[in-house]
């Protein structure tokens, strides 16, 4: 179970890595490394786009929406932080399935002049983070992300056999 | 192009045949269709489990924790219909991701003796489906459903190259 040469990274793990660099990208505002990690439309092999949901948003399709979308929200967004919890990571042949707790922390462009930043606002958001398997890695189909609203007791519940 | 025998399903159809049964289902208040529609833990070729976001709703993961919650939405709603609408299939080898609206009306039971059925209520809902491919047809990995909480003018924007 153990060698000498260094441990080959599992699918699991490539995609963890992806899904990260992924919401380091969007910390940082980095358009270029966001737009790179969505499969090209050369990259499919059958006719399937991407499309992407944010909190609260309709779904948008292909790669002029979902990019667009990006720009616009990096526009008007000063600062934002991911905090990931609960990642569950399932691969099946060329295709990752990601879910995650997104603990969001972000602020605004300063509403008046002087200031550095708009108020910081917390949000507790679920993402639902499809990925495929390209010669140049694991690259984003689709990504929904929504607003938790309610509190649940699942994670309290027992799990008792009925 | 054209055939004396029947046209053979494109994979397309099938999967747009299965997300229409998942909501017939539903709507048909049949438990035991819908449990039938998601994978089985024994048609992973991998380790990857099933998820479920209902709107609002944090991440279930895992057919004990996803089916529950479907017979708990069950014992609460009287009546349910999906118009479902921008639906959107993508396939990639053997899997399938299909986006669109739902548009749900639904009424729970009646808060009063003597009524038929509580007040229907609208709710406008996108979702994102994951099936896989498997001997018994496409199968649910994952569904995400999230509220539409804000107007977009997407689909009224020119598509402007730049």
């Amino acid at each position: 179970m153990t060698g000498a040469s260094a441990p080959k990274e599992t699918d699991a793990e490539q995609v963890e890595t992806a899904n990260t660099a992924f919401y380091e990208a969007l910390e940082r505002g980095d358009f270029d490394a966001v737009s790179g990690l969505w499969l090209e439309d050369g990259e499919y092999h059958e006719d399937a786009e991407i499309s992407c949901v944010h909190p609260g948003w309709p779904v948008l399709t292909g790669r002029g929406e979902v990019l667009r979308s990006y720009a616009l929200i990096m526009a008007n967004t000063e600062y934002i932080q991911f905090f990931l919890t609960d990642v569950h990571i399932g691969v099946a042949g060329d295709t990752a399935l990601v879910t995650c707790t997104e603990n969001i922390l972000s602020g605004g462009p300063a509403p008046e002049a002087g200031e550095e930043l708009g108020p910081l606002v917390g949000q507790l958001v679920v993402a639902t983070n499809v990925f495929r398997r390209t010669s140049e890695g694991w690259k984003l189909w689709s990504h929904h992300a929504s607003p938790v609203l309610a509190e649940s007791d699942d994670s309290e519940s027992d799990e008792t056999p009925s």
